[in-house]
């Protein structure tokens, strides 16, 4: 089990993947080779914003567990203690998805 | 029945497309593999507008329920409960389509 | 006959194309998969003007009716009801026509 | 005889090339598919300036009548009455010519 | 060893990678010509911060001894003493490894 | 002889560059379609200078004569009566040389 | 003997680049046309500093003398007096050398 965290700098957010879907909403299951990354995710950590040239912050507006959409090329993956995380800046997020 | 939704950030539309046209205006029956994807579609949600460096935020010109018009590659399409979205920021937005 | 119109963003104009010429200057007629498309057009819409950062508008320099002159692969085409217009940014055209 | 002018917009010029050489310096008549455009013309109509972000206008530099010289690719060629003109930036034109 | 030591300019951070690992997680060993570059590293040597155009210094965020996740192909690779390091901006410093 | 000059827009200057080295310099003839251009020239001709945004216009570093040193690829070739000049922006020059 | 030297404009540096190695630390010589640029140089002149918009100059953070390392693609390289030397933006530079 993971011990380790990232804590993401200036504007960005790390993001987990939403599992990817193994049946089509038919039932048909998907072979492995085929699946295409999901772009959805749960927002695992939030940075403290990116600082201005005034000297302030500015204010991200994502939360922890927020489930958020993105690009399917956003961000850049990388991989701690056997588990993948998508890093990206908040600006490269496109929603919040809500139910 | 989709009972999620996106809610976007920063400056961005969620648009839904118009249903591609399936017959010429001379009436032939286009088939699928040939349709064109619509360049028009009705707002779904709007973000909140962009954060200036000042701290304020740029107001947004659209409203729900608009009929805007937009480039053919404009946006990031995403897909939830099987429906497709685009998601743009209102900059690429080119129009309001008025009846 | 059209009865929907589009109403541009920010800085942008929405343009139709004069008719392409169909003869040369010296009377031969030009056969349609060689005409190649003009580079002038009328003003049909114009934009409220791009908002700038200090919360203010920049005010348009053209108006309806206009005939204006622009880049071949200036703005984004659009159709609508049938009719073609070319939608670009007011920075993309070139010079207004004058008589 | 050409009844209609261009009127720039923003910082934009109008520019008539100079006429192509027709001879080497060396009297050697050049056949018309080797001529290269000339990078000089004439200055025919000015643009009212740039909109600064402030408000203000950002006056030009040059006036209708200066003899310029720019890059051979600089500005958009158009065809008015069958004359051509190439419309640039002034920041596209290099310098002025003087004898 | 090394006696000699890198001080960044402006927002630039000194980074040693971690070892690339010889093992999978299953304990298979990997050959040297398949192991990919880890894309973590632990900070050498800290910048002074960039200079704004307000004549301030943007302060910086990370410290000597943090272990930081980047980019595979972030910053630049300098050799000194037959050590290799990757000099990078903040900005390209995904995020903080805290345990 | 030219009677001519170039009188340069904003921030360029008119550079003409140092003959071409015939020798080198073990002294051997270099033949015509070997020699490069050399990457030094002497400033003809000063302009003056960038317009700011505010307003005022950025003073130029520069002066008539000196030689300077330049990328072998800055600025735009133009030629006025058959002698040819370099036109470059004041930031595209790397140093002046002194002896 | 060089007697010239090249003053840098705005916030350039000249750097002589350290001798190539000639030799691998394992003792092998290297054959000269395997052999790498270095990475490394002495700062042998430091310009004025970058002018800014509002007036004032960014001041340098190198000094004449500083052995400095930076990207092997950073800069032009020119030549003065049969010595080659790489003229960069301060900014190009990636950190000092301190032993």
């Amino acid at each position: 089990m993971s011990t380790m965290s990232i804590k993401p700098l200036s504007n960005r957010v790390v993001v987990k993947r939403l599992e990817e879907k193994t049946q089509t909403s038919g039932g048909i299951i998907i072979p492995d080779n085929v699946k295409e990354k999901p772009d959805q995710g749960i927002v695992e950590a939030v940075g403290p914003g990116k600082p201005l040239e005034n000297g302030s912050v500015q204010a991200m507006s994502l939360n922890e567990g927020d489930r958020v959409i993105f690009g399917k090329y956003a961000g850049t993956e990388v991989t701690l203690d056997d588990e993948t995380y998508v890093i990206m800046a908040e600006t490269d997020v496109l929603g919040v998805v809500q139910s």
